[in-house]
């Protein structure tokens, strides 16, 4: 097959050259986005007479046929074609003929690419959003579900102080509204228009880029040629957005493995999504929530990966940016998958509320409170938390809870504390009081469900 | 030193711990804004009555006592005394009493550090913002000198078509808005106020987060007294901006880099910004370009080392998390002395546009200019494209330039061809002819010095 | 279909999850290595009389037929049946009865991921050694060809002094041995069995694993069954020697770029190794060295990647691990090919010998000379170097090549210059004179061929 | 002050340009491998009779006069003098004068770099090593002290089957193994001697190399001046190295926070190795675990920065190379923090055995056992396992342990069960069998500690 840039060249690309710089294997996803673009193009050629109009409508037929061909399975892919770009206009060469040849006229791939890639990523970020506000509506139903449901708060591993299940399900809501925001900002990165700028200087013939821009339902418009073809800040932005998203889910996932041991026993996974053993029948495994957490190596990997091919690259177009597509590619397509099964599965976690309770209540969780409770009474805080040391430390020598303790043992710490001391003691009341903004009393809780179900909004 | 939280305790730290879980060696970078904190907290907690008024006045006096003698460098930092919260708070309590260990009430490390990291980032963001924007105009300075510069526009580092250099500086500039507007979203992620949320649960004290949010200028208050506190987003977003940062500005210095060969003798570096070499006594060696390349790999690397921290951290707290200082600090220190030293150097660098002219007529860097002629006079792009490269080829053979063809050479290619073809064959006249939206055209390339230079606003 | 492991469970794994969780669109790619593990199991139940020795003989043969049809592309791989391993063993079941279930006897997935994975990098790496060594060998042969071709020395890329293009290669050379033994290491740390681990803890059958070791020909064997199946230090070993050879070839492959431009012009690529554009048809780009360069972020990234999956987790094995295949597979083939590409594009590569010797002997690359021949006179270094500073900036000044002062000029400069000075002045005598072991002299240079080629080895 | 390389300069150099490219702020560190590398040279030199003798010997005496002013703290170094090297020499110039001007003889600060960062490294390995060897020999103790302790084996963090906790242990023994061997490589990477390739060519003066690297005590000698002075390998070896040693500790800091909680409850932590809380002072907080699972990101973040670094740079010295130190000195100082702290910690953890071995005998961890004594009965294995499924879930649906199942029971489920079935359900029993190549039988371990105790050593 003859290379459509052979004119100049007296030698044959090997085949080891072409398998290497080949990109169609993996392109060939970008097929409806190089159609797409190329219709909008070939409209705007029309219009602006740079082609007949005729010729022009009749290379949008072809391009149409050619789509439905690729929806169908119909059309086949070839190797030595490339790319996507070369594979689509050679296909409309030798179904409308020589009409064909004049698509590519006021483009350049390096524009082109850079328009598919953009198309692509506003339509899967798109996605992505959708998916997470339906992951934190599900989480929201969740957190509403479990309003009276106390749990050991966690720091350094350790319960530190009760607080409800309904709360820090509502911590990973807010994570994913920053997840939401980022990517939104990643849509307005990518929602502006490249074609026009060609090779790397624009052109000489009278385009009309705005009316492109229109067509494709851009936002903005590229206005330095030479930036327009060297960019791809707008897909590392997509890789650091999923970067952060899936170290979210990672947390996530990592708590949902913790709670399904044995040790822990908060919940229960559905069965239809964990799996069993070869070798141990009994065994339970939290297998999504270990891959999700084992896809954060692959997305921190891919935002490396476009980060060092970018690194100290001179202007304007190198080949180096082919190596773009792999990594976005994957990412797409991890996060995507990250979020559908956690849509499927999380609905179905059964929650044991009563162990989680036991297990708040236990220990010593309710110590903050009494050092508050000493506050309460005037005592400098530093001087509270050294008396509540004491009689956490007391509790541990003799083994016993701190309810456990008498008003009368209570008072050799501090002649303050009287009678009125014991409601603190309880995990219930602990929780209860908490009604700083942002804190985990139930009245707090459910302001801030109120205010999260707004701004997420219902599933259209 | 007796630990603050000691009281549980038996046994003292271990020295080794000690100086492993010290972080007052670098948080105290921070002092700062943790005596800004604890002054607003103080003030809460006064207007508040969780302590008494005269009590509030006393710690807000000693702090200011004490942040005046760190910064007259008077102050003695303790590595016995863990992190800058603790080497503060016991320098207060020294100084004032007992007084001083009401400070910490409705309190806890956990949302103080939160609160310090993103006073700091805030306030480094403007800084960084501001000497962006000093740069933008330092390449807009140097654009509106050179519209009338001519150099050949690259792709692949082979040169492709004449661009102004002008238009080649704007991309820059363009490369950096875009990081503009990435450092205003990292601060509006960073401009919430987490105090308040204490360990992880909130409190039971009558607390005003608001009047904090209000006196320390944020702009909005977390919401999740769990998220709060283990939430690094804001510091990700720093690190994920800065990486985008300096890998334009890697691109940039790859090109002072080349430009400064002798092969490409484009520019020559001021000397104060050039270093030479122990042995060979003529170089003058681009160092500070070199450096900036090199510095992109601490970076890229310190936003890898705090996606590391972060994954699969189950909530709330966890100490990992002051791993999140030294890469900010780090990244911070990176790339304010990469703009610093950058907006020095940059207006001293002297353009050899003879030399750039000279290479951009070079070899047939206008044949683009002929397959858009060609287009014009009704050739579909393709044929066009292929006549000319049989053109250059012809050229090639022969070794003649472009415009060293006669007119009836030129015809033996396409009867087409005529004399008006003689104009486009000009560098000059291809600029000029550019003149689609972005395109290199001067005229093009003024219009959008203009826009740029009412998006970057002049100096306050 | 019924998983394998579905006794215990109740409810159908959910087809999400199932796509979620499946490998078997990538780890088909094991097949062979999955089966040649099976057959020395199978042996070695029967030898041991764990099972029948004509239904380990049965066993054999299903599975010799089963590599047969994937081999002939007749098989078909099931996404329900998960993985590899699941899709062999069905097949084998379905293929020979219920002797077939008896193959899975005293082994788990997990140890036998862990075989496969072993068996196939011990068998890339293999080939990969085999690839680095005949592009030494390609290296070696260009280095002997131009012993007598000069080129300038960079340091900053800046002319420093000028060395022979054969001591420029050889650098490579050395990185390439370099990688050869870190590829040895590599090989030798896969070169482990570890079947028979079991899920996690052994097995009470009587298993032989030498015997297994000694028919898959490993030279040596797990001791730690725990550490067996959660270990993946292999395969981060692969990753971790292949970002060092990208790095290398990045190297290589910026000198490409930058010697094929028309401002160094030292190099033609041979045409089929290039490609043209599809705008501008003169344009010769040097796409295979490009995309080598960027494939760089692919390894890094797989490398970041692998590391990341392992950070934190427990023991023993955890499904995160199933995340090692993709990023050692997509290493696997981005090395090879590049190493490919490289060895059938660089004998094209033809060097502008003349150029690059011009360029050499071009402005003051003998500076050096001058300050050593000072020393020999008997001048310490540091006044010899300023010395020849002077010298160099006068000539600068006077627009003057060194060789183009008198001696008079030079003796104001320095009494003890003499006569005997000119000959250093020239390139080919400064090559000449480097003879210090590794320097760039003739001499030593073909010592190092020679030395190096014994190295190397032949092809076998 | 004049720089030594200033000669050729007209301009001094801009303040804010010598703050950005000095490194004596964190080279200052290579001190003493500085000197030790000056004086191996200056000795060359005089028995070279490249300088005089005597002026060999003077320099010689002046470097060990500064080495002890420096450790004596009372050398200043001079941020204007860029670098430790210029430091150092001027200091030399100062004390012995004009004679110290001829140290620099036939030496680049480009060979000078790279010695003393091999020095360093070479060191510093060193002394990792040992470390290493130190905290194997902590672990095979306590692996002998609890020969006799059953744990829970966890796959997916879900109990599977009982192991040895001395099984366990030696798992991150030979994790440790692997990594002294890999360290052991990179100090072989290391132990070459670079100095004598000057600048990137080699010299003209009759420089004894071998004399050089005999004194110093390297192994080896850089053979291709170019790739000498370009060469940071082995710098990323140790960072590669590193990566894989810290990611070993992640795993057992993980364990070691896990087995912490109250719900694991396996292990107390030494008071002196875990830190309080500030607001809740009944937490005991595994702090130093979680710092050493945190400072993971920092090595990998270092390992990619030099990687970032070297990427794509031509050859021979550029000034990116600087970057390469505070990536090394940051993870020698992190790696070896951690196993120092380790190296404390470790000895003074409680294991609560009882705790653990009532968990190991919990739920269903014999399940295997029953399917291979179902095998032993002449079942095939996947039959085995689906019988071993049901008797599984029927305890389960009953809520009864599998050895509170009578005869009859289990006979439902196969008739070839018979009492001698019960011992199999003993956790005890099942260890016990385990008798496989590195299986978790106590005589297998044993065995196993005796033969590591033999390839650790002993501490000299």
């Amino acid at each position: 097959m003859k290379k459509l840039w052979a004119g100049r060249f007296r030698e044959k690309t090997s085949m080891i050259a072409e398998s290497f710089t080949e990109s169609i294997s993996f392109d060939k996803l970008l097929w409806q986005y190089d159609i797409q673009g190329s219709i909008a193009h070939a409209k705007m050629l029309g219009k602006q007479r740079i082609i007949p109009r005729k010729d022009s409508e009749k290379i949008i037929r072809g391009l149409e046929d050619i789509a439905k061909e690729i929806a169908a399975g119909k059309f086949i892919f070839r190797e030595d074609l490339e790319d996507i770009h070369m594979n689509i206009e050679t296909a409309l060469i030798s179904k409308i003929g020589d009409v064909g040849r004049k698509l590519h006229t006021a483009r350049s791939r390096n524009d082109q690419v850079a328009l598919d890639l953009r198309l692509y990523i506003r339509s899967e970020v798109h996605e992505i959003i959708s998916l997470m506000k339906t992951f934190q509506r599900t989480l929201l139903t969740s957190a509403s579900k479990h309003l009276n449901a106390l749990m050991p708060g966690y720091t350094h591993l350790q319960r530190a102080q009760p607080v409800l299940l309904s709360h820090h399900l509502l911590a990973y809501v807010e994570m994913l509204q920053r997840d939401v925001e980022r990517f939104k900002t990643v849509y307005e990165g990518a929602n502006q228009m490249p074609l026009g700028s060609c090779a790397l200087a624009g052109t000489t013939l009278p385009v009309d880029r705005e009316y492109v821009t229109q067509l494709l339902g851009f936002d903005g418009i590229s206005r330095n040629s030479i930036d327009a073809v060297s960019d791809r800040d707008f897909a590392i932005d997509l890789l650091s957005a999923s970067a952060v998203l899936i170290m979210h889910l990672s947390r996530l996932a990592e708590e949902l493995i913790l709670w399904s041991t044995e040790e822990f026993k908060f919940i229960e996974l559905p069965d239809a999504f964990t799996t069993g053993s070869s070798i141990m029948p009994q065994k339970k495994n939290p297998d999504v929530a270990e891959l999700i957490r084992g896809k954060t190596g692959r997305v921190y990997g891919n935002l490396i990966a476009l980060l060092t091919v970018m690194k100290g690259l001179p202007l304007s177009y190198n080949r180096d940016l082919q190596e773009d597509k792999i990594p976005v590619f994957d990412t797409v397509d991890a996060v995507k998958s990250c979020l559908v099964v956690l849509n499927e599965m999380f609905p179905g976690i059964a929650f044991d509320t009563k162990r989680m309770r036991d297990t708040a209540g236990d220990a010593y969780s309710t110590a903050t409170d009494i050092a508050e409770y000493l506050v309460k009474k005037g005592i400098p805080f530093r001087h509270a938390h050294e008396i509540t040391g004491r009689i956490v430390l007391s509790c541990i020598t003799q083994k016993k809870h701190l309810d456990e303790l008498s008003l009368k043992e209570l008072r050799t710490f501090s002649p303050l504390i009287s009678f009125d001391i014991f409601p603190f003691l309880k995990p219930e009341e602990s929780v209860r009081n908490r009604k700083s903004l942002g804190g985990t009393a139930p009245d707090e809780v459910k302001k801030q469900i109120k205010r999260l179900r707004k701004t997420v909004g219902s599933k259209k």
